[in-house]
């Protein structure tokens, strides 16, 4: 480590928080430039990014930079004043949705999203029980952490509350019930849970679930699992929030939209990480029902959220994704990526399971195919090696063995064959 | 209104929130640009704005602007790579606060930030009652307001949750203990909310209050009031929490936060609204004890909290504020603009109250000095009049007759001027 990053680290533990955590502990990178999937340290080394999907459309896009820019130099208030920006983005982000949802709310992180879209479904069925997915995390407030089981269930956490009731995993490789076949019964387990929370103090206000679950492990539900999940909660009277935060806005490649992949419609959308390109930026989207039954006299104001830059820079986000064919090339390199690991698996048995749908893939890592033990060590090893051949991948799930791929959109086929390559001769290395 | 306001309104109510509210109601401003203490409309109409305290050193002040332009054409990415300027930002921030406060939190709004000390007072207490000031609003989230007697009382609200106590609002004009000499009485009041709180199932993890108050209608507690409060939370063990969203930065003119203009240090402070000059940016900062009581093995992670652009544009907020003498500033025009107002107030029998510190004024209006009757329906009329003469400020207080003045910190003496010369013609024109 170079004396300057040594004495960056010790300074950054005199007055920042010791929760927060480094990536690669000992051999942190020190960041000064992004462009496109790539980062650059100080040394000047080039790391190919397969693990931020927050710069959703490439890091430090020159377009969206530009849009912010400008809108910066101009005016940045408030919503209660009357500008262009905000009716624009509003329209353009409703657009990309479903019809019926159409009100939208713009706060500046998905933990607000999902903070507010919570108080929506709350004061719509004048309910509060919930049901969510094990392994999920929603966001770091203290009513969210008492709808992620990630948090609760982990380091730290108080455990369930009595209001939150936990549906398993859909995990069709390593869960309670496994194959492709597996969405019905992962429904019903959903419908077991809403039976619990009606029958219990806490009638169900919601459904929170990701269409595609990131800290649970890059889990695809299987076919037919939203449908009958959502089914269960209309029929106990609750609404569905969907947490669109990590996969939403065309990374999973054959639709703009996670919950589209299963043929279902959401009550509400909770978006944010990616639609900002990094910009402090999220929404809640929902149906003009649910809308009305929130406008109860008190006012949801919030300072920054849908601000001109604030939509300024949604707007842009939105136009280099079309523009630059984005959602398409997810899919095209998506694929082309999870058919090279599927291929790799043939002649390396570790990797038990590739899955995922666009740029968001998991590849779990076992210890034999057959009896299925995660590979924890040997993925956190992995990590490193990419991390020392300027590859940034992370791990996930519960046993910290599925690599988590999420690149910002530009990533190529020779960036997908740089990474394949090097998890081959990491592989390899293993196997002498 | 001009086709084109009208259109927009149209459109903007399509697909915005009805709970979305707009200024002025029949004649909204359609902004298109800022400078300084400066609002522009469409028709190029100049606003002088009294109310917008987030543009802190003046709306779309060039220097901010670049920090945030070229920091976003660099890198924009999280803390868990490591960078100069989060390090930088978090020195700075702390170099600002008494020796001790030094661990900080970086996260996107006043909400974030006040959803985090709440979690960072519970943690350390392991409690989770609280006490608050009545009138008080601390943010946007479920649990924020469960601690907001403003929301929780006020319309659509559901009423004071069991384990938050609520003291009166320590306002010495119109409240329970009135003159200069009532920081003692009202610090007894909170110290009585503390013996409800610890009698109760919830004892008290915490204090949350504004340093001056807003919502509440610009109260400045009278001498002596923070100090026994803080130390009631104290001898509860709790521990306290300075809201500094609206009020901290230099605003009150004698002080760099308003709760040194009271000789008192909390254990923790919240900060949001003016540290971006509109980015979206909020921070936390909290003593090295309760940091390692929050660090229990969970990790708080913000996705955009602390990010390179945030701070790149915190740093540059700080310094322009240095080096523009933005604090004393305040001070020198914010006494000039006191006295302006008091010295009218001898003509004008309805100015019941004058308020405040540095340029975060209140100015109570009353139908008679006597016995004083809220002039709610005056108040609403001078907001408009001055509207109509290109003047923007807002009211606040339960009553909504306290004309609240809170501008970009540039606000001259002959902005004050005008201010005072308009508030003057209108009751001239009322009192004919």
């Amino acid at each position: 480590m170079s004396d300057r990053l040594d004495d960056l680290l010790t300074r950054r533990a005199a007055h920042t928080s010791p929760t927060l955590s480094i990536l690669y502990g000992k051999d942190p990178i020190h960041v000064v430039r992004g462009s496109g999937q790539y980062l650059y340290d100080a040394d000047g080394r080039e790391y190919l990014d397969c693990m931020n999907n927050v710069p959703h459309v490439g890091h430090s896009h020159p377009k969206v930079t530009e849009a912010a820019s400008k809108q910066l130099a101009l005016v940045n208030t408030n919503t209660r004043f009357v500008y262009e920006g905000l009716v624009d983005y509003a329209e353009q982000l409703a657009s990309t949705l479903p019809a019926g949802l159409e009100v939208c709310y713009f706060v500046n992180s998905g933990s607000e999203a999902n903070e507010l879209a919570l108080r929506l479904a709350r004061a719509h069925t004048k309910r509060r029980g919930a049901v969510v997915l094990d392994g999920a995390y929603h966001g770091n407030t203290t009513t969210l952490i008492e709808h992620s089981p990630y948090k609760f269930d982990g380091r730290g956490g108080g455990g369930r509350p009595g209001y939150v009731q936990v549906a398993p995993t859909p995990d069709p490789y390593r869960g309670k019930h496994r194959g492709p076949g597996s969405g019905e019964s992962y429904g019903r387990e959903v419908a077991g849970a809403f039976e619990r929370a009606s029958a219990s103090a806490h009638p169900p206000a919601l459904l929170l679930a990701e269409s595609l679950l990131g800290t649970a492990g890059q889990i695809e539900p299987p076919a037919g699992f939203l449908a009958s999940a959502y089914q269960a909660a209309r029929a106990a009277g609750a609404v569905v929030i969907a947490d669109e935060v990590q996969i939403g806005f065309g990374r999973v490649g054959t639709h703009f939209w996670a919950f589209d992949a299963q043929g279902v419609v959401p009550d509400i959308v909770t978006l944010g990480k990616p639609i900002g390109n990094g910009y402090p930026l999220g929404a809640v989207v929902t149906t003009a029902e649910i809308a009305a039954s929130f406008h109860n006299g008190m006012e949801y104001f919030n300072t920054f959220g849908g601000a001109p830059v604030s939509c300024a820079v949604g707007l842009a986000v939105l136009d280099v994704l079309e523009r630059e064919g984005l959602q398409a090339g997810a899919l095209e390199v998506g694929q082309y990526l999870r058919a090279a690991f599927l291929n790799l698996g043939k002649s390396r048995p570790v990797i038990g399971d590739v899955r995922g749908s666009g740029l968001f893939l998991g590849v779990e890592l076992v210890l034999d195919r057959d009896s299925p033990e995660p590979a924890t060590r040997l993925t956190a090893d992995l990590i490193r090696y990419l991390r020392e051949h300027a590859i940034l991948a992370s791990s996930d799930g519960p046993d910290n063995n599925v690599l988590k791929i999420k690149p910002p959109l530009p990533f190529s086929r020779g960036d997908a064959d740089r990474l394949i390559e090097s998890v081959d001769t990491f592989l390899g290395l293993q196997a002498e």
